[in-house]
């Protein structure tokens, strides 16, 4: 499992480019191309409609990117959103401090400050990577990117670093205009900003990264689950004993079973994490490259009641994808002391400030799972292809006449105008109708339409599945309704024709 | 027609807030609550149906929003992309020079340069508006935002003031994915961002704003539009003569005779105005606060051959909302030439750099003016809503048990859940249902469906209208059928019961 030939094809059949590229290229920015912009919308209305609307009480908003310095003060951004930065005194390369180390000794240094982290530099004697000269002391680096606002000078801003404060300052206008009682939960999908110090790995450490997250409010005396079924889901965890093994291995077991063990905090943080465990296979992820390791207590906020992150074996290793965290009610409050606006809410005739719950999902990193797990190399067919899921294939369909002559591109565009109405299709007159078929498995789409001259005759056409290069013959007047049910894998593909 | 009360109910009911308001706001910045977001995806879906999904040819794009300096550089807003700034010499607050001169004098001073506004400034006395104090040199002030990306300092990188130039740099990549071929579009939707001196009017002038253009390119040599019934449609268009005199109107001519008078320099451009004007009717704006201005030679760039601003007639005046310029080879031809990157394609076996027509709408506004132009008071009713054209309302319906008793919640629950496959809507339970009306309404809500006890009988419920407060009554299982048809507008409201 390789990423160059995924990076390769993504950038020649438009699912991403690297960001002003023809100027050399901005380290850690990328830009979808139509493909990938198919591909992506796909991916975050499948999340919206598995997390957000199966359940009544979660609202999405979407707040501004560039926030007011006292957000970040509050929200101790400002002063902890940082990275360990050391520097080559030779060539003055930066490197993160910490991945230095961490890659040369195989310690685990997240939690040690700047001293300690210069004592392992210099005791291991580590060098630069790329002339071997002398690294430098580790010093602190905020990763937030700032902005000067309008016409004074000193008048910063920050670019967020994650999209949640705009969820939680924006608290109280929300519990106003949607009346909503707790639990319920808010939503956005959106960018954030993160200075990276050495972005790399394509579009995993990235400096303009998308998220989804959630804030799912509740009182910390009355947690419910919006559906307990969930809760019997058993899902791959690390605990904290067993990730200090060598080799350590995830083990299956209930969701609502590590409540009970006390391994996860509570029953919404176990529903999540059971709903992840099932999204990420939706988007053609198996569920054996999928795990959740309880954070060490070094790497858990003093606020969190524990951390959980649903990592993705990579083909670099295993990587977080979304992170979990019972955040209490520490962002509330602080918000609270900081503005002086109260975030409280009456429960039972007490008064309370709400506990929260935040999963919170990063959308490149799924693109890159999605696209490296759905990748068939060209060995079989002769060229590459993408098994997609049906329903997150950036088109569904492509739509071809088999010639371009006796009004077959005619009939085609009615077809074509027809499929357009209900999903993303194109269509394609060029070239030999295997060409076609291979530019579509490309893209990974999963039915090809031809016309031809029985079409004519009969109207009908004839699919063919991406998967299995097989092919049936149906009327044009069931075609909608067919594809529909494949869609929905209510029908089987081989038993769809006529 | 004001919209002091339009803001404050889309404060109220969560269509926008202002950004970080906890700590005092961050001027030019706002959020989107759980019904503007709906109101601002429906108004993003409604154009993408119309001007990107009705052609074949128009590929939509995501670019990063922090681009490389030399894009700037290349693309001349470096150097450009500047207000003149003036700042009092008591107060210190700055004003744009040229709203303040224009403002107080009426003339119109777009082309002057900062000594001759600076000359206006002292010849007209001009003073401070908050405190009267003596105004100082006009100076050029930069409006894009920036900021440093990566540990160094002084590598500095744009915040994009305008999504074009993404669609611009990545010309050959999508070119090479995408084997288009000449006529084409790419279409962009996405964050832009203007340091404005001073953001005002509540969403229209803002820092981080929101854009959809579209950069159609073609061969100046054959030129052929979509569709030319779009021509026929007859567009209110002011021109350069008219403008000059006071108190003008604009006259009604059909797009393409305004091509044939040389008015409009060609089809293309004339084909886009059309459609604008079409569109913008579907948000529920009046076609006569709608109007095209052919800018003045001074307000047009030096490689344009034409720009025309659609306006709207706000409750503050006429404002542009789009941007229409034939931007000729400008855009192309000087990347090409910054980056050594070709950008030609041949045509009729000759190299040639296309041309570019470029439609730009800024987002923010169109959501202005539907909030403005749909804003019914309370004076009839009791309380305010919008009659938001059905397509674009947040909600599509409201479902309600009319007590919450007698299983009539489960039942609703029942409606709620099938609706909820096809449309955005809600569940409400609470509240008297006349409250409960008024709530839908306040929010644009199309159809209230009631489930009362005769629901338990016969399987029918109500259909509350809006725009008359009519009831129908019709049964559950005809239901999604009627209210499509509704919505397609093709059955009347009064016939659609049984």
């Amino acid at each position: 499992m390789e990423i160059e030939p995924v990076m390769n094809i993504a950038k020649r059949r438009g699912f991403v480019f690297p960001s002003s590229e023809i100027y050399g290229g901005l380290s850690g920015f990328f830009d979808l191309g139509p493909v990938g912009l198919l591909l992506r919308r796909k991916i975050e209305n499948s999340w919206r409609e598995f997390f957000i609307k199966s359940q009544d009480n979660i609202f999405e908003i979407e707040t501004s990117i560039i926030m007011h310095e006292k957000v970040w003060k509050a929200s101790g951004h400002l002063d902890g959103f940082t990275d360990p930065l050391t520097q080559c005194r030779k060539c003055h390369s930066f490197y993160r401090a910490d991945n230095i180390i961490e890659e040369k000794t195989g310690k685990f240094v997240e939690s040690l400050n700047t001293e300690e982290l210069t004592e392992l530099i210099k005791k291991n004697k580590l060098k630069c990577p790329k002339c071997k000269g002398d690294l430098g002391e580790a010093k602190i680096f905020n990763l937030m990117l700032s902005s000067n606002i309008g016409p004074v000078t000193g008048n910063v801003a920050y670019l967020r670093p994650e999209t949640a404060q705009g969820i939680f300052t924006n608290f109280k206008n929300i519990l106003v205009s949607t009346r909503a009682a707790l639990p319920f939960g808010v939503a956005q999908i959106g960018y954030s900003y993160r200075n990276e110090i050495s972005p790399r790995q394509w579009i995993i450490r990235l400096r303009e990264l998308r998220q989804m997250e959630i804030e799912y409010f509740f009182n910390p005396d009355k947690i419910s689950v919006p559906d307990r079924e969930v809760l019997k889901t058993k899902i791959p965890i690390v605990t904290r004993e067993v990730q200090k093994k060598e080799n350590f291995e995830a083990v299956k077991k209930e969701a609502g079973n590590l409540v009970k063990e006390k391994i996860i905090p509570n029953e919404l943080i176990a529903y999540f994490i059971a709903k992840e465990f099932l999204w990420y296979q939706q988007l053609g992820i198996p569920s054996s490259a999928l795990r959740f390791r309880h954070m060490q207590p070094e790497e858990t906020p003093h606020y969190s009641k524990g951390n959980f992150d649903m990592e993705i074996n990579f083909d670099f290793g295993w990587k977080e994808a979304t992170g979990n965290a019972y955040r209490t009610d520490h962002d509330l409050s602080t918000h609270m002391k900081h503005s002086g606006t109260d975030f409280s809410v009456v429960e039972d005739g007490k008064k309370i400030v709400p506990h929260v719950v935040e999963p919170s999902f990063g959308i490149d990193r799924a693109i890159y799972a999605t696209l490296l797990f759905c990748y068939r190399d060209g060995k079989e067919r002769g060229w590459e292809w993408f098994e997609f899921p049906s329903k997150i294939a950036p088109y569904v369909a492509g739509v071809y006449p088999l010639m371009n002559k006796d009004k077959l591109p005619e009939k085609a565009r009615e077809v074509y105008e027809m499929l357009k109405k209900c999903w993303d299709v194109f269509y394609d007159g060029s070239g030999s109708i295997g060409k076609r078929y291979a530019r579509a498995d490309e893209i990974g789409t999963p039915y090809c339409i031809t016309i031809d001259h029985d079409t004519l005759k009969d109207n009908s056409v004839t699919i063919r599945d991406r998967n299995t290069t097989k092919q049936i013959r149906v009327k044009i007047k069931d075609l909608t309704n067919i594809i529909w049910k494949l869609l929905n894998e209510e029908i089987k593909f081989e038993k769809a024709g006529s």
